[in-house]
């Protein structure tokens, strides 16, 4: 019998609580949800969302891992109290729901949609043909687990894809770079850029006045990974300069996005709700399950996050 | 030496005169274009779209074959005077444009993109998580050259994927069917639809009043492919019920689509200025070239028309 501990905000539980139960049955676990009364030396194994109660690691010494709810794990990863081995969320659903949004946004710039959706005046506008996929350069930062299915996808419908990541990758028909050193010739081709960097001190503020310049003019950037790589201000300096011509942004330093950010009302700005990718209780219930089980069997657990390298 | 008449609306000659001559040189070909002084029974090859000069064949009795210069043939099909075959264009960079255009506006609708690009008021809506690709059916009326491109396409997307013909096809990871037999279950099944049939007499007017009940309620309506496929009073009345959500239409019977057509204003329709694949001089070019070259080597001609099927 293991003793698992859910430590996230109070309105997820009831979203969990079955495809958590279904997925221990199902991986051979036999397995006690800790509740207030449960003695922290007693957890094998805490699940965890940030925003719930627990900030305080120390007291759950025999903790075997810690299990992010989530992909991204900058709000736990600098905690001093952490001392157990800390896992990331992979749930191939959050990947599909990544692929999808991007590969969506990306063909709605290609193909200039919004001058459409937005233009229903009577005006037979002709065609101005757009380019071929092939003939667009499109460039992804950040090779992890979701940036390199989103290059893979833009790859299998045709766009010149480069892919830019801290440590060298190698994916079929995706141009590679790797490094700070080469981080201007990644911005150089991108007429549309993604951005799905984690947030590391390395990439705080990356997206600055120096290499959005870098950009070709009128490029167009979403950004579906984390708020902190972009600076803000430099960005609307060069919404309003052209340099940049439309930007999509799902994730903001702070969420929900106030109401009065300049964000909002900007014409070459389209605002979404953190909503490019979830995860879906049922399958990350699933990834979880099978974590425990591979380190109650002594196998190494999967996803396991560098501390020092914060992702 | 070989005579190839280009019977085209005159703006189209400067655009096709370079990429012409240099595809004839790449096939090893020696071509003389045919002026106004040549005799039509020296004509060998005639390079043909509609609203051009030439509505009469019968004097180019020496013409080996008619060369579309677009994929559809609706306007030369039914011509009595055309004895000569017929070759539809099949322009390999006309199917990337259109999967491309397809895949875009499927992905939007299943997004729910607009609601994002038109609704940027400052409101946090908070994640209502769409489907997964691989939970949302789309449907394809159509299985020709594009219509199967579009469905390989959208199943690589993993979407679930439904494909409907005339006559039974086979494509890896869709599901096909054939016959009017069959549609009623093929429309059942399409939260998304696109139609990319050919224009004929059997599907003028496929998508009526009584078809558009069959579809899902709050069906969304993609037409990239020919005008006629709908009955436009009924899709305005389905609109209006909600039957069909939103409707996206890049064809028309009557184009440029009028500014005081209902489309335009109607808030559940996309209107686009047939834009969703163009046919681009120097593929087309290619084509052309290759299917003369085939021809007068002997060996038989590729897309050739089927006078009673229609296309």
């Amino acid at each position: 019998m293991l003793t698992v501990l859910f430590a996230a905000p109070a309105p997820l539980w009831p979203k969990y609580e079955a495809p958590l139960a279904a997925a221990f049955t199902q991986a051979g676990l036999s397995v006690r949800m800790a509740n207030p009364d449960t003695a922290p030396e007693t957890v094998d194994y805490i699940i965890f969302a940030p925003g719930g109660p627990l900030t305080d690691f120390t007291p759950y010494r025999n903790a075997r891992a810690v299990l992010s709810l989530w992909a991204g794990v900058e709000r736990i990863v600098s905690n001093p109290t952490l001392s157990q081995p800390l896992a990331r969320m992979v749930d191939p659903s959050l990947s599909e729901g990544m692929v999808e949004w991007v590969s969506g946004h990306v063909l709605r710039y290609h193909l200039g949609m919004d001058a459409h959706i937005l233009g229903q005046d009577g005006i037979w506008r002709g065609a101005l043909t757009p380019p071929l996929a092939r003939e667009r350069g499109v460039t992804i930062l950040g090779l992890g687990e979701l940036g390199s299915a989103c290059a893979r996808a833009l790859a299998a419908l045709n766009f010149r894809v480069t892919g830019w990541s801290r440590s060298p990758r190698a994916l079929p028909a995706v141009t590679c770079l790797a490094g700070h050193g080469t981080l201007a010739a990644a911005l150089a081709g991108a007429e549309i850029l993604v951005t799905l960097l984690p947030n590391t001190p390395d990439t705080e503020n990356l997206l600055n006045a120096a290499t959005l310049a870098q950009l070709p003019r009128g490029a167009r950037l979403i950004n579906p990974g984390r708020g902190n790589v972009i600076d803000d201000a430099a960005l609307l300096a060069a919404l309003d300069s052209g340099q940049i011509a439309h930007a999509t942004l799902d994730v903001f330093r702070t969420e929900p996005l106030p109401p009065a950010h300049p964000y909002w009302a900007h014409p070459g700005v389209t605002v979404t709700p953190h909503i490019a990718a979830e995860t879906r209780p049922a399958s990350a219930a699933l990834a979880i399950a099978e974590n425990i089980r591979r380190d109650h069997a002594g196998q190494p657990l999967l996803n396991l996050v560098d501390r020092a390298r914060g992702y």
